[in-house]
């Protein structure tokens, strides 16, 4: 009885719409990859981004010849590309996302902030969880937000900092919509982002992006605390035989932390 | 229906002695905690090994107030002490422990090896799998084998380098046993023990610990490529108050990649 449940559970987490519970029952955040893969110009899909919808129904990364940013939210797949426009991106491969069961462990209000880096203190002294990784949903109605998204890559591909210079910025006036965000570790050095990383998709699922900077009015905060963190290596000689080791940090804060001054009003 | 499957999968997962499938399906090697919080003196017990058990049959760590080596065989968890001794640590908690479901991709004769060195040196050339973890298990007869235990300590906790200076060395001649060794990619640097970690326990369950040194006659080496990383953080204050972020690599280096020259014939 216990091998045909156990089976049924396997078809069942491989074929249900919704996320399976995590194998030890505690709430996961998965990624595919490590980020110095993408830093060093690994930009090819390797993980379908239907088979993360069914380990999270919340997240961000990007896509398959880096065509773009990836915005996971309630169950389905947008992609937000360089040229602005945003499309369903539930058919496409991943070569770097994160995403979890979006399974709220809490909430709070908005506060009004001139800039990101206010935004980012304000959830730093309500959430002190500074060794988990917390996703964070945030509704609002916007002042003001600025995104980028990246142009698709073709090989040989050039590394992430490099290829960013050529990213497309845009800054919209009075916004709604919604911010995604995860807040992993200061520890997580190569692996994924640390501190805060967020997508933004607007209410009408229009426009969407990277966010670099944004003015907040007004909103209600969701987060969802995770320590179970799960990595999934790609199965390639490729990947076995990229060298992953050096430390890219500064290049990657360049290219994901960058943060902008708040927009003249 | 699938509601009250996933249920009963979720049930299955929290009581079956066997290790339930990954949540992706793939072979996962999970830990619990981070190695620096070991490393820092982080020494209480945060995950009960039975819990552990459900999630691999084969690995390695500690276990609560550093009283140890643990073994895991074979879904048995096993305790070499300070004082030589091995007891049954399956009612036990860990600080940090290393499992997986050993599912076996391959096997080679093992290779005879004057030392630990040789041994690591001709593995690294028969799996080239360097960004993947991948657990090793060797049955062996060894024409010597040095081992170390670390005593059990009490709060407040100093260092892990500062204790395993007050560490207890064995070294058996004409010993038969199992090798257990997990291998860690180089990027895993504060997460775990990057390179080769090796515990061994005898052939008549009597004798063991953290390998230093070995010189193998003949034996069988088997071993499973785990592309899923699954890292537990406690949930506890005082792990999220823990400055994780130091690079402790030199002394982990030196505490847990310790090998000693060849014993004398």
């Amino acid at each position: 009885m216990k091998r045909r449940l156990a089976a049924a559970c396997l078809a069942l987490a491989l074929a249900a719409p919704a996320p399976p519970p995590a194998a030890s029952g505690r709430d996961a955040i998965v990624q595919t990859s490590v980020i110095n893969a993408l830093m060093i110009g690994r930009y090819d899909g390797v993980t379908p981004v239907a088979d993360l919808l069914r380990l999270g129904d919340f997240g961000l990364g990007t896509v398959d010849h880096l065509d773009g940013e990836l915005i996971v939210l309630d169950g389905r797949a947008y992609l937000a590309r360089g040229d602005g426009s945003v499309v369903d991106a539930g058919g496409m491969t991943t070569p770097f996302a994160v995403v979890t069961p979006f399974d709220e462990d809490g909430s709070l209000p908005c506060p009004a902030a001139g800039r990101l880096a206010e935004l980012e203190a304000a959830l730093d002294a309500a959430l002190p969880q500074k060794n988990a990784f917390i996703a964070i949903r945030i509704e609002a109605d916007l002042g003001s937000i600025t995104v980028r998204s990246v142009p698709r890559q073709e090989p040989p591909y050039r590394p992430l900092e490099e290829v960013s210079k050529g990213q497309s910025v845009w800054t919209r006036d009075g916004a709604k919509g919604t911010l995604l965000g995860v807040r992993s570790p200061a520890w997580v050095r190569g692996l994924t982002v640390p501190g805060y990383h967020w997508h933004f998709l607007s209410a009408d699922r229009a426009f969407g992006g990277h966010i670099l900077n944004c003015r907040i009015q007004e909103g209600v905060v969701r987060y969802d605390v995770c320590r179970e963190w799960e990595i999934l290596l790609p199965d390639s000689p490729g990947f076995d035989a990229a060298d992953l080791t050096p430390d890219l940090s500064r290049e990657l804060k360049r290219v994901e932390g960058a943060r902008e001054p708040a927009p003249a009003k």
